[in-house]
């Protein structure tokens, strides 16, 4: 019988707060451990730990620079359910992460471009020296050549990094897409465990996680009811449903929805719609999707799909990264 | 170059009507028909042939009942994109249906349950006798036993039916499941020209249509902004933007999006609803979710689920159709 053999780590706080700046109670985020811990997923990501000495941001919820001993007042009593947090290259200070037995968090993934992936490694090598599980997340994959992913591949296989994750940063990738670049991470990166990680600009994050999973991905990202930066993310919940032969239970994560996720989407935005299909379409930051959501002239979608088609103007009018 | 060689068949007004009683206004009707038309798709299923003599539903808007003379009124000018309606076995006169020469109408598609593939074939053969290209959608492909699916193929592979449909009507289908028809179908029935019909309970209605293509489908349904019954079917725009190589334009019916889909959208209810998901995961007609959603109850997805999966009572308790 085909089992899928894999572990899925919810981003609903971490992706989730690029949403509604991390405006999440502590209530709601205990009651997400819980449920998450009933379903039976193995990793809650649970912010990011960034230092709020290198990144603005003082407005924000507490889970975008999380502290350790806030979250032993958050989380009093561990499950089998481990945590997680994200961290950016040059935002975080690495005089703030305890060695792991003193620390609530057991994975810390380190997101960065390409043209960092040095600099994310040393990143990784000094948490896996302090004893956390470690993984290197490439952003924006979809606008890297295959000589840099390449050349990144070499170092990478010499880190000690655990799981190394094909990230679709813009919800622009389709199967054929997820099943190319799986292919060669196997191929180049034999002895690291994968990861996925999605956007649901055109409505295909939660296939290609499954795309992912059938070419050897075993690290799924997922975040309730979908709840991620611009289009969302992979829907946990679909994940928990439709996995085959595992014991992920779908009735907490439904109860997180029911309880939560549908009073928080009243709120704030998130989720397929039409200038975020627009920019998956074009393989581009959705930013400036998420600046027209944002203004009067948010339902205005032929008039943006004019400006980001017009081959006159710069497609984004904004800054690279 | 990969070129996707395929044709869309739109049916926003017959399966977007099952979500609002067919309450299109013939100016809303007429700019889709245009839209459809600038972006290069190939038909439009513009309702149902049924006959009002045979089915009660007096209350339902114009696109239920088709007449041809209500038609000519409508679209008074035909483009290239051509026009279809949908029958059911036994709720169609065949007095009403004039040779093609004199009709508005191309295609008529036929939908019937499996039981009843030899009387589909029969109104297939009189159809195609009266000039029209002809279809058979066998609904709810996912309750079929393969034994009566190959018997079925038999009859099929006899008749002059052009295209038949893979029917993914409970969105409860992953991409396995498509590959394994589509696969199954091609075999059994070599000279048939091959559709797809999908629901997107599972955010799976895209993806699956781009695997049914993959697999050597030609005719693609979907509706804009995916407005079908329950959690609604594949979205037109995601196939006019991303299939590869085709002259297929976006922006025309984005402008349909923003200047008509919205509005209905807040007044009628279709997509990825828990309910939904919950249906298709469990593979079940999705008459109980939208009974729920009728309700009080309608954000009760624990309940519902809980009712849905005990094993003490029916699943759903209704009748069988």
């Amino acid at each position: 019988m085909v089992k899928d053999n894999c572990k899925i780590l919810d981003c609903t706080i971490r992706d989730g707060g690029l949403v509604n700046n991390w405006d999440f109670s502590v209530d709601f985020v205990r009651d997400l451990y819980q449920g998450l811990s009933d379903a039976g997923v193995e990793y809650m990501e649970i912010g990011y730990k960034n230092s709020p000495k290198l990144l603005k941001g003082a407005d924000s919820g507490p889970w975008r620079f999380l502290d350790e001993n806030f979250l032993r007042d958050v989380i009093p009593h561990k499950t089998a359910t481990k945590l997680s947090a994200l961290v950016d290259i040059g935002r975080v200070d690495e005089n703030d992460i305890l060695p792991r037995e003193d620390s609530m968090l057991d994975l810390i993934r380190v997101a960065c471009y390409i043209k960092d992936v040095e600099k994310g490694l040393e990143l990784v090598q000094t948490f896996h020296d302090k004893g956390y599980e470690t993984s290197l997340n490439i952003m924006a994959l979809s606008h890297v050549l295959d000589h840099e992913l390449v050349e990144a591949f070499e170092e990478i296989a010499k880190s000690p990094v655990d799981i190394v994750y094909v990230v679709d940063s813009y919800g622009s990738m389709d199967a054929k897409d997820i099943e190319f670049l799986v292919e060669k991470f196997k191929k180049h990166l034999p002895n690291k465990k994968l990861g996925i990680h999605t956007h649901n600009n055109m409505q295909l994050a939660f296939a290609n996680t499954l795309t992912g999973l059938q070419h050897g991905v075993t690290y799924l990202d997922s975040s309730v009811y979908g709840m991620g930066r611009a289009a969302g993310n992979c829907p946990t919940e679909l994940l928990l449903g439709l996995l085959k032969n595992t014991n992920y239970e779908l009735r907490p994560v439904l109860d997180i929805i029911e309880r939560h996720m549908l009073q928080i989407r009243k709120t704030w935005e998130w989720g397929y719609i039409i200038p975020y299909m627009v920019a998956g379409h074009l393989n581009e930051h959705p930013r400036v999707a998420m600046a027209l959501r944002d203004s009067e002239d948010r339902d205005k979608f032929v008039d943006f799909y004019d400006k980001l088609t017009s081959p006159e103007v710069s497609a984004a009018g904004s800054k690279a990264d």
